[in-house]
């Protein structure tokens, strides 16, 4: 996972999630041990809407849809799907809603966005009385560790307007380390107990580019501003199994509720790994999850050993190698300096000696190689590498190698990817979040490669879109509107950022679903709505690509539908 | 200090800093003791040189300028002042030099600056095992407490182009904590040892914004990229008195030899002023330092009991507070969200509260009062603060209070400062650095606020010029370049950027010297060069106010004369 911002992190991170809304169903169990059995629906049910948008070219727009057996039984008028289905088929009517195929996000991080679901929600609490009243009846899942984790508080909605203290928390918690990040990320509010675990003291120095707030005899004062927060995350215990298990189910159940069917983990760990593995055999996951091995720790040994796993809805056939850092931070690898500080070209983490190896290592063991390059640099390297290494392993076409974010790229590298059939795997929202600064970073020149979502396709690339959760918002609905219009929520800029670089709204919506299909294989199986496919659907509250597009970042999720099971239902029957 | 970039720091900032040249003369003793008594010249000295600006109105430009008993004895034609001089004078003949009042930068950080020049320079080192020796062969003045450090390797400069690694270093340094910074300052190759005492493993997590590079089995490589360098920077040492000795004496000659005769140091650590005290009594201390005592620490309080301190070269009447972060980290307070992270405003590190209540201390106490206000948030905070303290304690004009950067503010705040006999300590290169990314935290609106000093002369306010070395430079030339020009080194952009904002050369002199003079309380004794005003001043080969002003960040320092003493030259004779 790349941390995009400044003081942001995991715990900075979780603030640019909602909350958890309660109608989401068929969760996998916290207890870790296997669930019930699955429920295959045993009867046909029918689904009709206003619109139907199966991406299959031969019927686009269809009113009704049956489903058995977990496949699409068949699409048509609603008399058509009625008569294939037969007579106990159950109806549902969606009313006004348009379904389109399930929607994949093709790059995210479950376990990150799970570890900042659960911590206790500070925000919009009126005093600090309050908050430390929320902090003391937090639910076991809050914890990570021993370690009392929380967010979202702001002092400037309290009376006093001061920081809080560590103080205020000793009294409550004098032992348990406790960590609540502000709402805007940029401070973390820490106990006497996180302190002495972190080390730190009046004798710790303040980190480049952060603070730690210090009272009467320099002793800090609990409130850790920007980098220094690090201090704290960087001594964060793993989670225990039942919170691990807490925070992916969190996780989980919130893909649902936003619309997703689906999710390419960009970096998995092997804990995480297992445990899907688990509940997968168990029946009781019910997010399809295309798995990246990660790359870059020990893990790698193992994922590269056991080779390709397929299971029912969890496959891990990629991995995920890192090549540079990000643009926010500078750390994206630059052919020539930033234009924003000069000297400076950012870092290869990996050189492209041993990237190279461990490439070569992956794909001859059969598996699709993702690497994160954000600048045009590690991009060139990526593309240099894979070419070579494609050629020598035989799978330049079939491993449908993915370049993870191809963020900055000279134009001629754009080229590249698209002839040599690599898949470039793009964040609508990284350009979104990202547009007030991005062209300071590389000037007017190479911002003409940036986020060049339109040479992409011309070069004849495949897209698959995704949105880096939790470095962004999981909203997919968020995605498909940065996607079509290059513009922040309130529709700015006009025509939007080298609006040019735009999708239309079924571009957008098909690197949601068809262009990801592609990216993990899966395109005969899913992303498209045709009978005997997978019957993966959401019924959204507007038509994402031809409604009102200033409507789409807030439009409701009706229903999301998985292997014909519904998993998330926000509508009245 | 402020530090403003990110993954800078300490270990950062000192790659800004060019190397020692060997001129320099009169030394402060590393050995912490006492050094020789003072030298004052017997005999008058005449320097004659082609132009010597005054900054005497009533004789602006003189050929001529006689030294006695550290003060000018007459300015004039060289027939003048050799007449005035008397016939044993000595003469010096500065040839096409052109004399200026002693330059003073007036908001600097001595200490920091002396913690960077110390470390052992590996800038241009050719091949690892080069870098290598040159640290196997450090002088002791490169550790700080048994932290051997140094800074400026870049691994593309060597045949194999791959990250060093902590083996490399552990061979020659089993036991001895070692960290080197690369040269821009992004990256840091540390030892295993380093890695023991910063309590880094395999467990530790990657802090928001930096990564721990790690090979086999997770290890860290000992390379630590941009925040993950704090984790180091947090654990250094003190230094030893020895190493703080050095350090200090580092800084002060490479004050001399960049053309500065007094340095504003913008708080001031106790144990730095202690030491500066006694070579300012042992007669050893040559640089006038204006210290502003450290109101962030706990060293407050003992400044605050002993109140303000006068010396031969040393002053410590005024106290330095800080309000807020930087710009670049958008640690600023802004009123409104920033442009580029909507809903983040920045954060107030003291509350007004806490802030009026030291104010009001130190006022009370016969200290000016110097605020570090970067956002408009902070300047309203700290103009509203001090209007109310110094009308109360009677301070308003007679305190000369200041603000320090007062870099974003509202334009009726700006009016207000200038308004409220305020002084506008502000630094000319954070402009040109920031300026390719500034507008873009801001927007164009604020921007007009914003490093915005012609509108603050209008206002009426007092400009002092500073440097916030090691942060920037402490080259005064390039000071005097930035404010002349508005321009990075290669004269870009064109007309500089909001140029109509650009100081005049005669408008940068004054601000680093008769500015610089007033906001020390110093204006009857020193800025300008009159008979009985104190003999402190350089000899520069290109005239900063009317020479070529591309020539001037390059030009040569020949001559620094501080109360008579000759301190620093570079030409031969």
């Amino acid at each position: 996972m790349t941390l995009r911002r400044l003081g942001g992190g995991l715990l900075g991170a979780v603030l640019l999630l909602t909350s958890l809304s309660s109608c989401t169903r068929r969760v996998p169990p916290v207890d870790d041990g296997p669930g019930p059995a699955p429920t295959p629906t045993a009867t046909t049910t029918v689904y009709v809407a206003q619109r139907i948008r199966t991406l299959d070219p031969a019927k686009p727009q269809v009113q009704a849809l049956a489903v058995k057996d977990g496949k699409v039984l068949a699409t048509g008028t609603r008399e058509e799907v009625l008569a294939a289905a037969g007579q106990d088929a159950r109806v549902v009517d969606l009313g006004s809603a348009t379904v389109v195929p399930g929607l994949t996000d093709a790059h995210g991080h479950l376990a990150g966005l799970g570890r900042g679901l659960v911590t206790v929600d500070l925000q919009g609490v009126d005093t600090k009385a309050e908050a430390l009243e929320r902090v003391s009846s937090a639910p076991s899942s809050a914890f990570q560790g021993e370690w009392l984790l929380g967010r979202g508080w702001d002092q400037n909605d309290w009376p006093e307007k001061t920081f809080p203290s560590r103080a205020d928390l000793d009294a409550r918690f004098p032992t348990r380390p406790v960590a609540l990040s502000r709402v805007d990320g940029h401070a973390l509010w820490v106990n006497g107990e996180a302190l002495r675990r972190a080390g730190i003291t009046r004798d710790t120095k303040d980190p480049a580019g952060g603070r730690i707030l210090r009272g009467e005899g320099g002793e800090p004062t609990g409130i850790l501003v920007d980098n220094a927060m690090g201090l704290i995350e960087a001594v964060l215990p793993p989670a225990t199994d039942a919170q691990h298990a807490a925070q992916l189910t969190a996780a989980l159940n919130h893909a649902a509720q936003v619309g997703l069917t689906g999710v390419h983990d960009a970096g998995m760990d092997l804990r995480t790994f297992r445990l899907l593995q688990r509940w997968d055999k168990a029946g009781t996951l019910k997010l399809r999850v295309y798995a990246m091995a990660d790359g870059q720790t020990a893990d790698r040994e193992t994922y590269l050993k056991d080779g390709p796993h397929e299971g029912k809805m969890l496959t891990l056939r990629a991995v995920k190698l890192s090549l540079d850092g990000a643009l926010g931070s500078r750390g994206a690898a630059l052919h020539q300096d930033y234009s924003d500080e000069p000297g400076h070209r950012g870092l290869l983490l990996l050189s492209p000696e041993e990237y190279e190896a461990r490439v070569r290592a992956f794909m001859a063991k059969g598996f699709q190689v993702c690497t994160h390059a954000i600048g045009d640099r590690a991009n060139t390297v990526v593309l240099d590498v894979l070419s070579r290494a494609a050629e020598a392993t035989g799978t330049r076409q079939s491993g449908r190698h993915r370049v993870e974010h191809a963020q900055i790229m000279r134009l001629e590298d754009i080229d590249r990817l698209g002839r040599s059939g690599f898949i470039a795997s793009v964040q609508p929202t990284h350009a979104t979040s990202d547009m007030p600064w991005a062209e300071a970073r590389v000037g007017p020149e190479r911002i003409r490669g940036a986020y060049a979502w339109q040479r992409l396709k011309a070069s004849g690339a495949v897209l698959a879109l995704g949105s880096d959760f939790p470095v962004e918002r999981p909203n997919v609905l968020a995605g498909l509107y940065a996607a079509r219009t290059r513009q922040d929520l309130r529709g700015l800029p006009e025509g939007g950022w080298y609006g040019e670089q735009r999708l239309s709204g079924q571009e957008a919506l098909e690197g949601f679903t068809v262009g990801a299909a592609h990216a993990s294989f899966a395109e005969a199986r899913r992303g498209r709505l045709q009978p005997g496919m997978d019957a993966d659907f959401v019924a959204l509250s507007v038509d994402p690509v031809d409604g009102p597009v200033s409507e789409l970042p807030g439009a409701e999720v009706r229903l999301t539908v998985v292997a014909g099971e519904e998993v998330h239902r926000a509508f009245q029957r």
